[in-house]
């Protein structure tokens, strides 16, 4: 097939095309992937009939080659013939193995006990082995550079508006924490994968059959695959498990998108406060060649538009009736392009932000726009603190008398008679603050390192 | 790339692998089909620039040929050098023709211009020659049904209950209606998909320079591509008409995903009703044999659940800011998959109901079941019809009765002397359909055919 | 209750308060309203009946005085009792009227003739009576101020950064045309709400016990209501009108999210070229006096969250099994919800934009910045017009070279050697634009025009 | 306000009309619940500006009575004037304190420090003390049915097919575990639940003109509301934990769809091992006197379809710009209907399930319509174990067979020659299966019974 006949652009565009990324994931996420984990649970049950003295550990080892060397292919062109993707797989096991071993194969398992066993471990390691590196890389990054610029004065914006002093170190720590705390919920998610091996309703109707206890058959199984079984299974492992990762990804996949926008807006040409890195040859638009566009922070976003609404596809596959019926196959199919999408935004993210400007300049400038006005907050909480009765007021009028009169606040206020009883009180400290805004960045610098130094102890970096 | 490579289920799985399905779907839907649609698009601009006298016709023809002749593969190679998708494609164009030609290869537009509007052309062409006469088949498929059971005496269900007698024909013809109004939603949506060449910001800036009435421009070129120009556009076209397109495919799934449940519901083993055609080779359940599983139905299902959600993503997707943000490019994307997903649907809907066996023994098995108490509608109803003051509430307690008694109504119904003097008054058909409710089945077969006359006129089938 | 005992933020907050607001919604949107109109159905029915003769029109006078003075508290006091909420209804107008006419009394109804036939006309008169007047008036606003600002020249913004230009006229006539798309869709929805009176399964089993032609009877009484009747139907009327009209609703909501956006950004401390007037009493934030926030936009966005999801609840209500399940009952309780919160936001947009203020001083400032990079555009496509083989990758540099010197491009074009032949051949109105950018608006000042006059015509206004 | 004049139908008509659940829901959910509870916070922070010595404790204790005696109505006729919300709340304790206590009324504080601590308290609350009691009750109610229940044979069914036995105590233990996993993710979110004291900007500006370690006055004030300060904050704590508190709500919503959509289904006329217990007036149809609907069920459901979607509002209410914008306000003042409608869902279930009928007679008379069937997955292992090279195929055929002969296939299986050998080595235990299938429980009793132990413990029940 050719990469460019496919529909999907997660496909021909964005995993497709970029060949580290490409090896890696595949390894997990492709069909190949898929087949290959399930063909490694079936080597597992084996394993363990052998242990239990159900078959010699000759056919176990037989039965384990075979499984490592099943394809995808062959498996696609058995279910062609049969209709049915589980038992292909067995088939083509079975295909490969001594007439001796081949009752051994898929003994007394139901399709799922094997599917989403599978699913378990591949996703597992999916996110051990790909998202989760990604994501610590991104956090390293952007921990760099909020301890890098924990110093530098922006004006902090609620509403878009300009309104008290923090850092730009301390604007990245707040991502810091938000993303560690993701990093966290799905590292924890993924450890509470289980998988099955319990039969076609549940109740170990067929592993019965020849074990007193099936629980332990069960859970032997999945030690082999270090897995826990799931508490309670019907046809299928409780959806629950997953649906927490899939939230714990599509929330993370929310933090990314809020730092994407936040740093598209920084970069408007009226704020200008960082930018995109360009290289040479780029081009920004077909027909506005000065044009330097926040196209990977869109990208971001736009992936986080397409990945989120589809948590209501897990939430709906939830419902499964009585011991399950197969609305849930087509639909979770589709579970490994969300796992992709947020591992392929992380690495967009890192590599742009890695090389992120920060434009000191421009943020000192936008700052000096507001220097007359932010002095309100602190002038009005300091009166109120030395017994002015009506400090929030006074102040509000205050400001409008300065927008009136085009003049910093910081000039009226010593003319203002009312208020100089008050401002004798004021500490040195505090006067100093009225006259200099952007000393009032508050505890800025010291929770940017607390909140650094938190998540550097949390997640052991 | 090895198709299993692939994340996307639909790309290695339903699409990817129906060889018929494949040649036709990707003509429109694939990336291929995009850059394709794309460069024809930059085709028509310069056919129109030579209309317009800004260049020869044999420039125009010569950059015609190179358009057609440019493949996805160059145009991502070049991608890959200047990071822009538009511009690589109209470089691989410029580089296909004369000095000459080359200014006038994507002359005055921006990259949207072309987007866009090879997006309206190619959806409306998905549309038409692929995803309607899928529709059309299956709607002709379900009418074919209706008409030949209109006559079948079901039970009507609500609330999973038996309820009042209809025919399985009526069932079906309520499916052939509310497809039919999707349809018709569907192609009116289709027609309604604008083009623009309004340039960067939709102001006509560019084409402003040339020409004197810049809307008669734009409406040449989409006149060429069987087009209306957007209303208003900024650099991109309104995002209102596409996104009713989603929703009448969105919502017309819809209607797929309850006809499956439907049919899944009358294939349970207790009312069997219905039943998927099975192939003599086909395994129903990797461990139990005897399994027969409405798999297709399912199936369905199963994608209405994946792509019913996206409609959030493109109701996202009409935020842009100003004159357009790019947090838009990479979902859009992925719509192509929302059409073929509902083709594929409608395709195998196609193929199982055509072949779906009806089992009218069981249908009649189940009416029997009810027969004693489906009475009670027409009973209360004609009570009341003939002065009885409390009809409803007799009736009630007299069901009440025949269930403690296990005997049916019509049984007990000539011994309640209160009843008697009413049912003196009943006509004679009205007595017989108390007798025999199989004959309570009302407008059922007229109404069946009266449906069925509607959409055949409506939709010139 | 207590208003403030109440959950729903829209009950106690948002419709609740606002007594205008409260005094029109309620007759069609409350509780009390939903029995109002599902009473004034029972009324049209017994008109009918008296019509066709199945009872005296005195009985039918007798009816409907009854069913207009049952009020919700008594349908709910009889529902505790029966737990049935529709025969809870009949049960009050019943109890209203002499013994002779009580039989005629929902005769031959089933519940959901009455409830889905009461829904459209009570929407449809929502829709027409406050909902589109809100909307029109919203229009009107946005096409005065389109007019009004049609020549005043503002940066356009693609990416969020400066692009090409535009008047802020021109901005606005794009919501006039994506507005007057959404009322055009919602006027056309509201026109196919259906009604139904097919009884319990939809084959007019009941009504078929005394009339030759049920479906003239249905049709009679949805004449009676300004309705026509559902093509076909089951226990309900088709989905599918209704999830149109939501869909009109939500996607409207779209275009004033997508406004408010744009506004909230134009509103930056940065950018400051709108403002929210802000009341003299108004205050901005709870500590810092100075703040004038967007609030009013920002509440349009916060209820398009919170009301485009509920999108999909109406999908998912497509799907009722068989003749249908009432697993629909309660979610659509809550439509009426999604029309208030529309009608609200259109209401508070009028009354916010109608007295925003324009900052053209600023508007003018922020374009000044871009002056000198804008003219990269044209100068690209005349140049290429005019025969330079590689016009966009030559001012691509020249534009890196204007940042690196800090320079207007217009100042380095003179001096750059390789366009002086080009230069040369630019007529005298190109290069007025080349040198005063502020007239490179294209089209703008007539396509604003174009827009106002199309809409006005197509909505009669 | 006539309740019925309420739009939204959780206020009219489901929390609005039960006493009991109106008395307990209103003193966390209503809007005078919200605004008791930010005057608690208020009141907190004065309590610890004494304890800090910045004021004195009996101006503590002023305004903590002047808090705890607002009344919504008083905040929002403020508000009215004012037009800001929290500050109409710091005006109105203002008022009631003396003039040298009012200076510390909301003193250094922003209004969302209020705002959203008092959010964390007010839905910690909600859940500890409504709504876990009322899933712990659901809980108990169905482990007791499956320890009932635990030995009943049930025909378990996968693709709505009879597939194995289970037991029905089995299938309503999946639900005990499944419940129990949410109610233990319920419980973790909410104890996860942030406050904040960090102002403005989340820098501690204002606090940090007052105290050297500010970040020790915001950890008082949040050990007074026995909550933990956000790790990092912005104007608004992080987003996530909430996010993980309503993922965890919804998701458990979706247990309670699941359960009863089983139930539905078991309810159907034709399968009916279950039923809604019916009171003596109830009415189930208002036209057919007979019906007895799963209406409990259905609301269930319908519910999760109107609050499930709302997760989309809580990922879209992650992305908030910079230190924040306002687009989340008047959407997060709808999260407290998701607490209370799976609050009522819990409660109408839990009522439902208590008094839920069992058919067992229906139960068996269902699992012997599969009885000659079910017998092939046990044969087609055995005979696998005991050697035959091709069981699955084998037994397949066998089961078509059957179905062709209308035989069960205990009668066929003897005298199937090429069985007979593998037969005579079945175990006496393994033959007494395949005569009688209804002892192919598996271990279905004990798991039963060991899913039940876990989780009593688990949950400390």
């Amino acid at each position: 097939m050719d990469l460019f006949d496919n529909i999907n652009p997660l496909d021909y565009r964005y995993y497709g095309r970029s060949a580290a990324d490409f090896e890696l994931l595949k390894q997990f996420l492709s069909e190949n992937a898929r087949i290959k984990y399930q063909a490694k649970v079936e080597a597992a049950l084996v394993k363990v009939l052998a242990k239990k003295g159900i078959c010699t550990s000759k056919i176990a080892e037989e039965v384990e080659k075979a499984a490592l060397a099943v394809t995808a292919e062959e498996v696609y062109a058995e279910e062609d013939k049969i209709r049915h993707d589980v038992r292909a797989l067995a088939n083509c096991i079975r295909e490969k193995v001594s007439e001796e071993a081949r009752p051994f194969v898929h003994f007394s398992a139901t399709s799922y006990d094997i599917v989403d066993t599978a699913s378990a471990v591949r996703f597992k390691d999916a996110v051990e082995k790909a998202l989760l590196p990604a994501l610590f890389d991104l956090e390293k990054t952007i921990m760099k550079i909020a301890l890098r610029e924990k110093e530098t004065v922006q004006i902090g914006r609620t509403h878009g508006q300009h309104a008290e002093p923090i850092t730009f170190g301390f604007a990245m720590a707040s991502y810091v924490s938000r993303l560690g705390s993701r990093i966290k919920a799905i590292e924890s998610a993924k450890n509470n994968l289980p998988g099955k091996f319990s039969g076609a309703v549940g109740a170990y109707n067929a592993s019965s059959l020849f074990f007193e206890d099936p629980l332990e058959f069960e859970k032997e199984i999945m030690q082999e695959l270090g897995l826990n079984a799931s508490i309670s299974s019907t046809q299928i492992v409780e959806p629950e498990p997953l649906v927490d990762l899939v939230h714990a990804v599509v929330s993370c996949f929310g933090v990314l998108a809020n730092f994407s926008d936040d740093m598209r807006n920084l970069q408007r040409s009226e704020i200008a406060e960082v930018g995109e890195a360009f290289e040479a040859k780029q081009v920004g638009s077909s027909t506005m060649p000065q044009k330097r566009n926040p196209i990977n922070f869109e990208n971001v976003k736009s992936f986080w538009k397409q990945y989120m609404p589809r948590m209501n596809t897990v939430y709906m596959d939830q419902i499964s009736e009585h011991q399950r019926d197969l609305t849930n196959s087509a639909s979770q199919r589709f579970l490994p392009e969300i796992i992709a999408a947020l591992f392929l935004s992380s690495k967009r993210l890192e590599k742009v932000v890695s090389k992120m400007s920060v434009d000191t300049e421009n943020m000192a400038a936008n700052f000096e726009k507001s220097r007359g006005m932010i002095v309100a907050e602190p002038l009005y909480i300091l009166l109120a603190f030395y017994g002015h009765p009506d400090a929030h007021e006074e102040v509000r009028k205050l400001t409008l008398k300065a927008q009136a009169e085009k003049k910093p606040m910081q000039e009226l206020i010593p003319h203002e008679k009312s208020l100089v009883p008050y401002l004798k009180k004021f500490s040195k400290k505090q006067l100093e603050i009225i006259e200099n805004p952007e000393k009032y960045t508050g505890f800025a610098v010291q929770k940017t390192e607390k909140i650094i130094a938190h998540w550097k102890k949390e997640l052991k970096i």
